[in-house]
Order: structure tokens, then sequence, then C-alpha cells
């Protein structure tokens, strides 16, 4: 047997091993259920990834709905996507008119926090809606401008059983990382703003 | 003053010190680069980010490119969506036929990933590709399917300057790490597989 031959023969056992090892594991995940999903941490992907799974739902024929708390005044590539091209498959709301520093007015943030909460209660409600992204809702919680308590006991006790709902945002309170079936922590390992590089369009908005 | 406005006026005058400091700050970012961008970790959005950012670059009208190296044969909600309504705005190419663990066959894989890195410096270097997304290429170059001095020296001194290309999948080596402008590293916190939660349509794939 050459070395080649070999190396392919090892690789072969190696895979299978694997392979058996992974179908085992995956014969016991047989359940389907709607999941709280928690995107937080101070790295690049929270907001971009529940953008990533709207477009997962929509390729899959699975009517969804956005709720913007905070990015409200901005142009972004994925409000205007939503809005001009998916206007029949996904529910496009703003609640927010930009970040808390940008309007300095706190009734008017704690006015538009309430605002797009109620609208996200009513998404996830929907029976037509099988799957909410509550975009930067972590920010409007961490200032409390909702409470933290009202929106945990919603998800918990009155989410429909199959509906999914990521809720994306720096500083995710620790009463919701409890209540979440999945949290992932986008943490940053580099960064080139750093470097002088300014937040560009496709990448960062 | 009542307790409100005081609270309200803290607030105000809290919110403008970090405006101004933010300000500050930003004024210094004015350089616009073409990023290599690296999505790694054990979490979930690594993909999904990767495809979030192909949605603001469609929505900003900036034409992009995929290539999947791995998960070729799944049926997901982001190639149907891309091949069925974006055929126009991002290439997308397919290189791998699933999973390593799948195939079992070193050199079908091996073949398969340097396919796909044929096409990938083709898209890079296309003038006209402001966007490249490498979906799981790490795990190509985690079994050396790929040379990582290869693909690194490419990416340093062969992408054209304004060329972002986002490079996703776990085990990210650290030379790439190393080339990279901006790394994230997505961080499981808590998982629904281990309470026997399938992948599921929108949320996995």
């Amino acid at each position: 047997m050459s070395d080649a031959e070999d190396a392919n023969a090892r690789h072969a056992e190696k895979m299978k091993k694997i392979k058996a090892a992974r179908d085992r594991m995956m014969a016991t995940k047989t359940e389907h259920k709607g999941l709280i999903m928690v995107h937080t941490g101070n790295g690049k992907g929270k907001s971009s990834s529940g953008f990533g799974m709207i477009m997962r739902c929509i390729g899959h024929g699975m009517p969804c709905a956005v709720v913007q708390f905070i990015k409200g005044n901005w142009v972004t590539g994925e409000k205007t996507i939503l809005r001009e091209r998916f206007a029949d498959e996904c529910r496009f709301f703003v609640s927010g008119e930009g970040f808390t520093w940008e309007t300095q007015d706190r009734e008017r943030d704690i006015a538009a926090a309430q605002n797009g909460w109620k609208i996200a209660k009513e998404q996830i409600l929907d029976p037509e809606i099988e799957f909410v992204l509550l975009d930067e809702i972590n920010i409007a919680l961490r200032y409390d401008y909702l409470d933290i308590d009202e929106v945990v006991d919603f998800l918990l006790t009155q989410k429909p059983e199959m509906t999914h709902v990521c809720l994306t945002g720096r500083n995710a309170k620790p009463e919701l990382i409890e209540a979440a079936d999945l949290v992932t922590e986008m943490k940053l390992t580099k960064h080139p703003f750093k470097d002088g590089i300014v937040a560009q369009k496709g990448t960062e908005y």
C-alpha cells in the first residue's frame, strides 16, 4: 500500500467512526420546538446572523417578522431588501429612532421601546408567523425601557410552542439568558475600528 | 424638579457625554478598506451572519458571491433563496458534498475543496464582486484539504484592496486569525441539542 493509499484508508476509517458516533447522537435528537434564542456579546454577527436566519426562513417559505428596536433611522441593507423585496414573506417594523445616545431623549426612547414590544407580542402571538427577530431588544432591556420580567414571562408562558424568537444585542440580561434555549456570545477577537476603519456598507449595516 | 424629570435630565446629560465621546472616536475612523473577516468558534451564527452580510450587500446593490465548501448536498434556506431570487445579485457556488464524515472519501473531499478554492480566487479577483463569503472553508483548511499558507498568502497579496472576504467555520487556523482584520468567535453558551432538539429549518439551515 502506498503512503497516499494508507493515508486515505486511515482517513476513511476515522471518518466512519465519526459518522457512526454522530448518527447515534443525532438519533436522540428528534424533538421539534420553537426556540428562544439570544445573540449577545461584544463581537460582530448578532444582528446579521438574525437576518441570516430570516433569509433561511424566507427560503423555506416560513412567514417571519422583524422588530428593530434601535437602528430605526439608519438606511440598512437588511431594511432595504426586506421592505423592497420581501414585503410578502417578512413583516418589518421599526420602533427605535437610533441608538439612545443619538436621540438623547429618554421619554421618547421609552415610548419607542414600549411600542416595539407591543408589536413584538402581536407578531409572536400571530399563528401565521413562525419566526420573530427582536433586533437590538437587549439595548432597550438594558436601559430598563422594557421590563425584563414582563418580557421573560411573556416568552415562557405565551409564546406559541412552535414559534422561534431570536433576541439580539449586547449585555443580555441574566434573566433572559436563563430563560433561553440557545445562547450565543459573539466575542470580539480582533476589530478593524481600532485601526481607523469606519463602519462600512455591507459588512456593518 | 420631580423625580422623573430629574432622572430624565440625568439621562440626557449622560447620553450627551456618551455621544460626544463616540463622535470624537468615530471622527478618527475615516478609512474604507476591504476586510478579511473570520467567523469561528463552536457557537451558532458563523454562517448565518455571513449570509446576513450577503443580504446587506444585496440591499446596498453590492455584487457578491458565495462559495460553500462543505454543505453541498443539503437543501438550505439560504441556497434556495440565493439561487431562486438573487441569481443576478449574488453568485452561488457549491464545492463540497456534505460534511467530511458523510462522504468518507478523502480524495473526493480534497478535489472538491481545491475546486472550491479555485472558484473562490476567481471571485475574489473579479473586479465586479465586492464581497465574497467562503462558507465553512475553515473545515477544509483544518483537514489540510487546502494549504493554509497558500490561502493566507493569496488573501494578503492578491485580494483587491476594497474587496471584503468573510471566511467561516470552526477551528480557524492561527495563521488565518493572524492575517484577518476582524475575527469573531461565536461562543456556545447554551444549546438545545443537549435536550434532544433536532436541527430545525429556518434556525439551523
